[in-house]
């Protein structure tokens, strides 16, 4: 009589998560959850004033509100850890809650969190956002993250995609302004320094790498740089592409088309004022005009990616 | 009738906040505050197994106790963010309220939480951490922050300096091994990515410097480099150095002399395992262990820094 070796639940890589939603969702577009409390609809905006509990209580109606408006158009939403922990202990619970609701509505989570630090403070950093919390699921199925302390400083969250499916986004070249003033500089050989840390970010996610032929490790590159997007794509062929930029910042889906050449779920377009507050700029319902807007942009990127 | 123009309440930069605390204490010791659950005191460990908020409420009284201990050896504490988010929401609360304990027991507070983001982001983070929460006063005096994101990710955080007396600590080169990855590439004009940081960084102090003559704008170098602390000191003369890596990570007191040059609180060593769990090596009370430690090594930072 043979024994079976005793095995781990089947875990299934970020990736192949990914891919698979995408697919479902016919969609390749991330809804950012940015509540920023001065911005709220007025019917919640008044509620939010009370600060607080209050205040944080708001903040979460409005994100499960947007949850389900842009739930039909998206594959995953991405909560920015700051504007919850801008509202202290009751924010990080409605962050907690906001994430936990998003799963629920068959949604992949990406929090936006940016984290970086030593080795011991990362596998912290791990724990908090992509391994199970006792009888719960992680808080996120993926995190966005630093890579300005180096490999040891990544090999936590590494670990976490590997144990238990988790994503990681690592920040390559960024959409603001000031990305120049250090992602930018001349390295040695000529580079910029955002070519070096693609490289980096291409070799620690290579023994990642999923069914699909994507990797768990991912990057953040700014679609507000159309140019570094098709770099990046090359120097990264099997990272998954973050892309924020679209919307607010002024990029639109088509600059950010070459990063799609890796197939459907190779690139996420992430957009969050541009269709959480929607509403600012139509008569319309909050919740109506961040789903007709997630509609758009969804049709749009499908659309540039050649799918 | 003259009327005198309405004038804010006055603001005192946190250099000179800094350089008054350093000269009460006589101490340039700063405590990390990294409660991992696992390695609490047994009295503290079993209510901690439970979760949840029993973990954290743990985590809390363990933080209390350290600053009890601790706190007539060192000007300031340093909670490490990760640690408290690994409890989630009661992780928070604690956090909040071991930094509201520290500075009720006259202790500056850094929070080390290495944040970094696009501009209107880092608003938010600017708000978690540095500015006054309704009535309540900021969460810390200082924030460590990352600067990889360039100078419009570092400006709400500046603000916070200008309006509220806060400090900023921006990573120059940490103290880990992986530091090399990122920090240490050559650039074109043959310095390493991290002189050019730190080039930014006095850049950014410029016009924050205190009566003292240091900066509201810092630098974390690691200890673990004692070149690149004599080499950080002359590229930054204004800026208050952060030094981890004594103590668990392999660093001495003597390692940071250099720091000191341009006067006492021109520097600040910051110290966590070896003082927290100083009970592990010792057949003593957590609290006697933690405070000798900190009376040890502040002494010999004082005397390493010619004070």
């Amino acid at each position: 009589m043979t024994r079976e070796p005793t095995t781990a639940p089947t875990v299934v890589a970020f990736p192949d998560r990914l891919a698979a939603a995408v697919e479902r969702a016919r969609s390749q577009l991330v809804v950012g959850l940015d509540p920023r409390v001065d911005l709220l609809p007025v019917e919640l905006r008044g509620e939010a004033a009370a600060g607080g509990a209050a205040a944080a209580a708001a903040v979460e109606r409005f994100c499960r509100g947007i949850v389900d408006a842009v739930g039909p158009y998206v594959v995953a939403v991405k909560p920015q850890a700051a504007y919850f922990e801008a509202l202290g202990a009751d924010g990080w619970a409605a962050l907690d809650a906001v994430c936990t609701y998003a799963r629920e509505s068959g949604l992949l989570v990406i929090v936006d969190a940016k984290r970086g630090d030593i080795g011991s403070t990362a596998r912290a950093y791990a724990s908090a956002f992509l391994e199970p919390r006792g009888a719960r699921p992680p808080l996120a199925d993926a995190l966005t993250a630093s890579p300005l302390l180096g490999r040891d400083s990544v090999e936590p969250f590494l670990a976490a995609c590997r144990r238990h499916g988790a994503g990681l986004f690592l920040l390559v070249h960024t959409s603001n302004a000031g990305a120049a003033d250090v992602q930018e500089v001349t390295l040695s050989d000529g580079r910029p320094l955002w070519r070096h840390v693609a490289d980096l970010v291409a070799e620690w996610g290579e023994d990642l790498v999923g069914e699909c032929g994507l990797s768990s490790v991912g990057a953040v590159v700014g679609a507000t740089y159309p140019r570094v997007v098709g770099d990046a794509r090359r120097a990264m062929p099997q990272a998954v592409i973050l892309l924020p930029g679209v919307g607010a910042q002024g990029a639109s889906p088509a600059d950010v088309a070459r990063a799609f050449t890796s197939g459907p779920a190779s690139a996420l377009v992430t957009v969050s004022r541009s269709v959480i507050y929607a509403y600012r700029d139509r008569d319309d319902d909050w919740r109506a005009a961040a789903g007709a807007e997630a509609a758009r942009l969804a049709a749009a990127t499908r659309a540039a990616s050649g799918w």
